[in-house]
């Protein structure tokens, strides 16, 4: 009974397509993409961008690592969603387009816009960025690009809204980007849902521009409450129809599903519920995504990566 | 359009309050309160303590480090709780009191001593405590301090009852300090509530001065069937009105959340459970909480010290 | 009040009985059991075995380490089941029969005959076997000796469905072992569930195999749905009466509970799900059972062995 | 060319002995000898004990832990000493006796007399214990033991002279064994050499027993300087003719090659300073020896259990 | 033989003294110092700071961190050098002055004065600092301050000379302070060493400042062939007798002794040559020293802040 | 004075050549080199090239991981070597060749097989080739295509003699490739020096081949008495003139170095010490070198990575 007929040669891969290749062997690339800084030439539908840089943290840094290891990580994941059934690179080409290369990275406002000005680039191929950080400063520039001819909608898991304002002399960290996004016309207000907001505050005033500006915030609470289904439903109905922007911040998840990100907060989101919200993007006219804030040298055995770049190929799959 | 210009002064910090400055800097005190070992001469309402001890443990040590590990990590804790608005230090006065210094370690009954004796300092200057342990044993000599006049109720979250009896030779071990506490009057068993409770189990009867005393035992699955707000729901109904004692057992959380504890139990409490059942303590009468079992050595990347800061600024909130 | 008497002397522990000692003190087998490798001698109800080999594996290696990283954290259970009541060493005879040592590693095949010669060894003993991988393909050749007389059913918690195809050259490497099972009449795919699928697919038809072949495949999205104790239900009602085997691949759980195995996919089983499934197979006519994927050195702090030791405590319960 | 031939059959391995097993394969004894609890009914020639106990730590615990996994690490060692020629299971008997159960472990005098009652079990059987600790207090118990019928010379490898007094209401921690063990006439001071001492000091005096009693003390300057060889040549010379007593403490490595230990003191030994050490005791009329204070849960990677391992074999190779 | 009678109280330790106390308990300043922020009122000899900084380095951050965590290892450290029997404590006073709180962070240049600033209050009361970064940028504005009156000797032993130029926009990152020190006329490059230079160059050129500039740059080969010793008397001899500020940067020391740093370069010192070079600097007129790079993000199990605590322990002993 | 000019634009860093980019930036290919798969087109002097195979070893798995984590940290090194002056990249074309795929991992022999017909290409196409392992099993293979026409000499640094026999069914192991070569004629014995030899040993006869063959094998204890330049000065005039291969086994460090491997042995070579010894391998006439046994799973922080990648840069630079 042991001398079961060895099988036939496995005649179904193609040892030259780095996707069908052991996952732990070759170069990391996102998803094992093609790598093609001179996207100009050869512009893929969506581009997967890593952003390397965490000059606006206010508390742990690290984020600069991010890009390299949810590379390494990406390698682990295949070609098709098979809780969506989705796709991606057979509906859409895709490719790894390299890091932006900051030149002058020890000033904040001059970093961001050497960012502005990569991510020019990539809209002005007309291609839409997939983004992995960096801190979610980032974020800033890369809307600066993505919607510099309108605003734009945001659905925002976080456990942080951001929309904070001048910290240690700066208007510009981390936990700001969407206050200045509105503020510049980036977004829109009245379209953006924040999901996951928790951990304790500096000031009872500390998220007042989302509250004020008549954003959605759906605190943690409402998770636990409703579950997970609820709020996204609820979010999407309130960013409505229109271009929209994807931020997620894996400081979203439990530290126990994250513990590599610069400012962890305790009774977050599992995996299940980031991933079941994500999909429920499908259908939305997304206009660029980004996953910020793994923090390699916080991580704990490529943990954050790991679940990092599983949302960034369930952002690719409702991008695509 | 990036010629935002920069914001005006960041006037609202003030840096002379260690809280208000940035979260990795400075010389890491419970929350980062003023540290008074002087404390008779200025008592605060609330004093918060360490009980570096963890010579009470049955399996493995590491405890004697959580005082440490809990203070560096609740530097991460802001002034207000997002999820209640409470909003401790304004409605209390706090001090980190520092820690029990166990002059002879060598010796279970007399180490159980000395911290009583410093309690009973605490007690008598007016003071009520929230312990960091330490082993679970500890709660034994705060409970003589703090109940030394009346019999007070229990809120127990823990993996295990700790109502175990004489065990390798000693009533005083980490697994026994609630039936002693009964025992000795300090506690009122009608009024013990105890959640969480799992795990292997020696005997059948290992727990059964818990039942047999009349405490009210409330097992994972019960938190699994009927959900965390009905397990606390009839805890609280259970242990009515008069003064209380809070005490959780940082392995009450599952070891994905807590691996940094001596005697891990698979299958706990994720932290969005033990945060909302901590948060539901407020408006109890509580004469003195505490957060014990955090064993460093054990910890992976700070996250168990993480969640137990944590949850030490949820039981702030609920006594001040 | 200090001087409460001490105990009596601790008369109830029995130092000779190794279940009876501190749980760090030592030699680690499974479960702290006696040691017999000669067991036809002297053959136990239950035989508990480990089996460190990991030549199948797809992705990343390391579950050769399985056993002896196991057996270590399994000196952390006790002896009765808290949450079912059961006392597996009351009501069946058990032993560490200790590992199967596969004499030639270097070939697939060949590392396969000799695993199941071992096993037709226990089989022939009147063993019963719960098992503790290495890789998920030693679940065949353990099928070809406790299943050989007639197919059986399968209760399988993966996050895989294995029953791939040819992949490398190869039809017997660990994302395979239940297709070539049935093939070879040991399973019958009417009597298999499979629980807990997901992750991303090389190919849409990547699992045909288990949808063609009759199997019942339960994704993670129904136990997030419908509930852990419906899913399972399901199951049991499809596997129906008659012998089946149990396999548990540690990869079932999320990476924040298993982070130690050589292909983990985000979005798992909680271990209270997982614990609480197992609980159900109580009553089953279950001919053996294995836990396996658990890869050391991927793990952090111990604890996918100790999810692996609890789960395998578990399977004991509902098989004595 | 690449059709040299397969081997013939590996006839030279004998896998009914667990030595010439795989390595990583089996359950872990002492360098996978045969376990024998019952030692006095086939003594060996030396015994390898663990000894579970850090009851007697004044700073970080964990040497519990070291049996355990110092046995898992020793199962790397293989059977003959490459560098001396020696061949130690082939010149004498050895067998794994288990670890000392210390049935009341937490008053620290009584600990000390359960695991002297052992040894002189042990000693009464005719056998020459190897041991690994715990920490470095159970030398004491066990030299009343070995040199209970005349002083004995020793050979200590240490950062810590561990001849202080009283300390925290306790003569017996593990910075005084060899006080204490003096005191009692169990070691002849004339013929003691402490090697490796080094670390900050509370006073002048902390280590004048030493320097009063006559011991010999080299300085961890004296190897940077004159070299291990003439180090221990002098040692050697010091402690002269007759039995003696050998006390490897794993904190005389640099914290580099032994993280993982109660009390690090920067600057210390490498393992080839320390194998070189060990090996120049060959010869000695030794009647015990042992290796203590791996703390597991402070280790990285196993390595100080592995060096730990390694000294145990080294100390095994002059032993036999 | 087992009643030796128990010791006698414990006089000798006086646990209103920190420095008394066990090393695991208490609040962790450097040494256990007491904390003095405001120190003009009371001014000590010898002022220990912490300046959690890293907006200067060029690869991997998190030495903002290392003020923290060295603190926390700096426990370990008692009060009196055994090697050269300093007793720093004794001969002069001390005090943990806190952290340098820097209140615009996103900003190099802006960043250095606010450090600038306050090192001009250390000095302006007279003490002289030992220092604890942050990235090696610091020790400018430190410099800045304490040779703002003429230039100082360096004695600087690191893998990096950090005299290079412009690199990203910014002359002063942490690759660069002596180069600017000495274009300010902060030291005087002549009376300058060098010690431990190695790793991979970007330019042949990279360190031209040192040689053009004529500091002496000893690189770890000639550490290697001559012995540290040699190197040390030779770089005493060239900085000659005046005012001398000591720079010691933690990637001096070889990575398997300080994983946790930014820049780390293989094959650099043992602990023993750094501390033994150390020690040679006593009788130097030292106006300040700092110890910098310590990372604990990258850090293994507290190595890197244990060796850099006990680094700064030997520079307190040859500044005092 | 703090107005000292910002620098003049850092016009030298040319961004667009990576080597040139920030370290943490960037897709990770060795030494940022091109990623050039399609080497025949254009074939570079030397190509580095990644062998993610570990089917060979005898203990603990990981080596197929080696290359992906060595390319990670090998972006660490700059251009010139500051020890020798060697500038690899000026004197020599090279590319990243990528990762041998091996199709048919699940047997040995032919996985060999794929791996030398990958090599053929290489030297087919003219180019030295610079390998990173994967087990040592994989240099036969190698040696079979760059050896194929006439015997070489071999300079082998490595904790084992790797010249066994058949072991567990096979003579392709990772402890015997040198005898094979050797039987197949591709090394010349009395042109092989093996340095750094040590470890217990299963039999005297171990490496007899060695040693019967008229090998130099050179002891770790030889490193040890006569210093690293003696050493490796004997190996050279031993190997003398002539073709000569270079294998240096990541284990030949001490696992304090290189704690990611899969046969550590105690007590090894310092990095200092090795790469001397590589250095002094400048003006052979190399054929190929390769870094081998790099275990990343078993890695501390990428120390054993790094150190890797420092010994292909040194190997790189007397390649060139
Ligand atoms: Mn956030
Ligand atoms: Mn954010
Ligand atoms: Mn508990
Ligand atoms: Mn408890
Ligand atoms: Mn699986
Ligand atoms: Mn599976
Ligand atoms: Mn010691
Ligand atoms: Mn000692
Ligand atoms: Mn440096
Ligand atoms: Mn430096
Ligand atoms: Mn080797
Ligand atoms: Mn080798």
């Amino acid at each position: 009974m042991n001398e079961t007929p060895k099988g036939a040669p496995d005649e179904t891969l193609d040892f030259s397509d780095p996707m069908q290749r052991p996952r732990f062997a070759g170069i990391a690339t996102f998803f094992r993409l093609p790598w093609r800084e001179d996207f100009e030439a050869d512009a893929p539908d969506i581009g997967v961008i890593g952003v390397p840089y965490d000059g606006g943290v206010t508390n742990r840094p690290g984020a600069r690592h991010g890009p390299r290891e949810v590379r390494n990580q990406s390698t682990l994941m295949r070609r098709i969603n098979q809780a969506t059934g989705a796709s991606p690179f057979e509906v859409a080409t895709a490719a790894d387009l390299g890091d932006v290369i900051i030149q002058k990275p020890y000033e904040l406002v001059g970093a961001h816009a050497e960012i502005e000005a990569f991510y020019n680039r990539v809209v002005g191929a007309g291609i839409r960025p997939l983004s992995c950080g960096g801190d979610h400063s980032v974020a800033l520039p890369i809307l600066r690009a993505v919607a510099k001819d309108r605003p734009v909608g945001l659905i925002q898991i976080d456990a942080h809204a951001d929309t904070g304002d001048n910290y240690m002399g700066s208007r510009f960290h981390h936990g700001a980007p969407f206050k200045v996004a509105a503020d510049e016309g980036l977004i829109d207000p009245k379209r953006c849902a924040q999901i996951g907001i928790r951990g304790s505050l500096y000031d009872r005033d500390m998220w007042k521009f989302s509250h004020e500006s008549g954003m959605k915030v759906a605190y943690i609470e409402e998770v636990e409450d409703k579950g997970w289904k609820q709020v996204m439903a609820e979010a999407l109905a309130f960013v409505g129809p229109g271009p929209v922007y994807v931020s997620v911040d894996i400081d979203s998840l439990d530290p126990a599903f994250a513990p590599g990100t610069g400012t962890p907060e305790a009774g977050g989101l599992t995996m299940r519920e980031l991933q079941g919200m994500i999909r429920m993007l499908a259908g939305l006219e997304i206009v660029g995504a980004d996953l910020v804030e793994v923090s390699p040298p916080f991580d704990q055995g490529g943990l954050t990566a790991q679940n990092g770049a599983t949302a960034m190929f369930e952002l690719l799959c409702v991008m695509a």
